[in-house]
């Protein structure tokens, strides 16, 4: 069975992930060759600068020229994890054209441009394969792609971030403020030095498209995910959740309409109830619940960033992929026979916290529930708490529009007798 | 992209599962062919008696004849959903004899004679998938085999079996004993009439072996498994459990040595940590953790039994083979290259909560720790319980091999002080 000439691997970049993966190639060579079925080598390691990358490898593989590496014609493989836009969307174009497939990380490179290196890919009959871009060494694009291709996905809802996990369970546990929470994150690595594309959902955003693309079978644009970051969440609002048996998650939500012509897919905070098993993913770990007619609820959990993990999830595609070439086959290419609308966030539909501070006198109340029912907002519950004059007015919504409920919330906002909005948070979950 | 001429599914069972393969067959039967290529079509179903099967399905379709409607020749996938030993086994190699694929939910088979099918389909050039023959709906058989084909799996620990965590579940949250939990799963039909493979693991165990065989590249038989059933769980257990801060559930544990040269799989009521998230899986739910050198923790989660779910994980194996079919590949078979031994129970190390009845005088509890440090079994911690001249005594242990436990609890029953040994309990998940 076993071939001998070797697979070659062209490697670009040699960070975090990259240096784990070929280290994993070469102590665990004989296991890749035995599932593969043939040995696989590695033929290039493409770095910006070459210092650091020599530590680990042959100081002959290690290059600076990327675009030399995947010309080469003899490269099997290109495993792209160099991560951003460019140059690594022109490398993996470059590399299908010149007869390799790829295996990338690339979760900002394949919700942006995942349309177009689908296209490169199938015109020059090559794989692309990604499972380490979403959620790290979760297996779940395999899981979506071909476990339940023969399901009906209804809902993706997940924790795809574990930077805002671990901020948020940390304000959760300890009634610490972001702030607070976020340095904590910064001072233990689990937040970078500019932590924007985490706290602010860029980067659950990415996931969210590439998820709802592959669940819904449909072409989800990064620009159609509606984004809102986690950096207003206060220690108040964890305080509201947890009377309300809550926490607070930074969920990755992507929803098929209930007459199924429709999808969405959007990032922002959200209290789900303490009774959800998303409620209890701590720290930094990434968990994402998938909704299917047959298949009922599956949850996926483990670790979702982090060298090794990402590594797992490169290999594993790695020897897919090497098998598919040994073969002569492919394996699942883009999926987007089902063209379904995207639509914007003003027609998701679901619950809503709000938190109001009013003035402390009568007839408030009837005020502030005119406008709900005027915008056809019905209110499932109201909390009053006056002191010193000024009161708060905690109401919790039955499923409503996000157009009805930002109309309600501007119209509140107009009322003389209401002082300010403190928040407004989703609940789902639910 | 789109070929027209169908392929043909034989479907050899029309039950709880097969009468939905059918149903979900039909009404998704468009975005059945936009995902594989090609439409698919339902060429026969085969039923011992044709009454039932009869109702959903077009009666031409319908035959008692599995053996006639196997060998017809032009036959792409067969879907094998009857359970049990024979006829599936005959009727499955004589499928690959005559030119067709497989899909099987069939555990009980696969467990057995697993070799001999891989082997019957690699010498045909066809493919055997059973993604439903281990936990249902959950994605676990394709994540090990392929997500984590770049990855050293050391640990899989799970619950995969809905109705024993249905009745484990209710007597940890009612107090109730075995018979009338498991009356309620009965009444509920969450327990079959005769429980027997359920509850004495031998449904488990045959997942087990499965699981083993995967994860570790290594041929693990039925009768490599250790198995212990959970009809001896009693309240007085959980009531240990809870005082250790632990619940009890079945599970089934399979775990590579330390040095990794062998490998074991066994079944068996344990404590587990309220903490660990298999702690939490609720009634007939069913959940796999894996454990991998790269990827570190996984969990997968979901119904691990029904028609539906089922149905889900079948389908999206028929998907799968009937594109390789079309790409003219095979997916992977068999991967038993790595050929670890697997070791007897006696090998398994972890720790033990052990419950003994003892006479109540002094000295008793220092001959019974006599007993431990001469068998090499280091107690953890001892509770003493005195009540009316009789005394229990609690030993939790630290990590010792199952063969020095056994030794330690021989030579405890011939203690003259110890009137019985209560219960025996693993303690996993720490």
């Amino acid at each position: 069975m076993m071939r001998t000439r070797p697979l070659k691997v062209a490697l670009l970049g040699c960070g975090v992930v990259g240096s784990e993966v070929a280290r994993i190639m070469t102590t665990h060579a004989d296991d890749l060759a035995a599932r593969i079925g043939a040995p696989v080598e590695l033929a290039g390691v493409a770095v910006r600068r070459t210092g650091k990358a020599r530590e680990g490898n042959d100081p002959a593989l290690v290059t600076t020229d990327a675009t030399a590496l995947v010309k080469r014609g003899d490269i099997d493989v290109v495993v792209e994890v160099i991560g951003g836009i460019e140059p690594a969307r022109t490398l993996i174009t470059t590399a299908f054209e010149h007869g390799a497939s790829v295996v990338s990380a690339n979760k900002a490179l394949l919700a942006q441009d995942g349309a177009a290196l689908h296209a490169a890919a199938e015109a020059h009959g090559k794989d692309l394969y990604y499972e380490a871009a979403v959620a790290g060494a979760i297996p779940l694009i395999r899981p979506l792609r071909e476990s339940l291709a023969g399901d009906k996905v209804n809902r993706v809802l997940g924790i795809v971030n574990g930077t805002t996990n671990f901020i948020l369970d940390k304000m959760d546990s300890t009634g610490a403020g972001y702030q607070e929470a976020l340095d904590e994150a910064t001072a233990l690595g689990y937040a970078e030095a500019d932590p924007t594309a985490d706290v602010e959902g860029f980067d659950a955003a990415a996931k969210a498209a590439i998820l709802a693309g592959i669940a819904f079978h449909t072409r989800v644009r990064l620009d159609d995910v509606y984004r809102e970051g986690m950096t207003e969440v206060t220690a108040a609002d964890f305080r509201s959740a947890k009377e309300m048996g809550c926490t607070i998650k930074l969920l990755a939500i992507c929803e098929r309409s209930k007459d199924g012509t429709s999808v969405t897919a959007r990032v922002h905070p959200a209290m789900i109830p303490l009774s959800h098993p998303l409620a209890s993913v701590r720290g930094a770990y990434n968990a994402v619940f998938v909704e299917s007619d047959a298949a009922g609820q599956l949850m996926f959990y483990g670790p979702g960033a982090g060298g090794s993990p990402t590594a797992s999830a490169v290999l594993g595609d790695l020897v897919a992929v090497c098998r598919n070439r040994l073969s002569g086959a492919t394996g699942p290419g883009e999926s987007a026979y089902a063209d379904l609308t995207v639509s914007p966030m003003g027609d998701v539909v679901t619950r809503y916290h709000i938190s109001l501070d009013v003035a402390d006198k009568p007839g408030v109340l009837a005020q502030v529930a005119t406008v709900f029912a005027e915008h056809g907002v019905s209110i499932d519950t109201v909390r009053q708490q006056g002191k010193d004059g000024e009161a708060s007015l905690v109401v919790v919504t039955h499923r409503a529009s996000d157009a009805a409920l930002s109309g309600t919330v501007e119209a509140l906002r107009k009322l003389d007798t209401v002082r300010g909005v403190a928040s407004i948070m989703r609940v789902e979950g639910e």
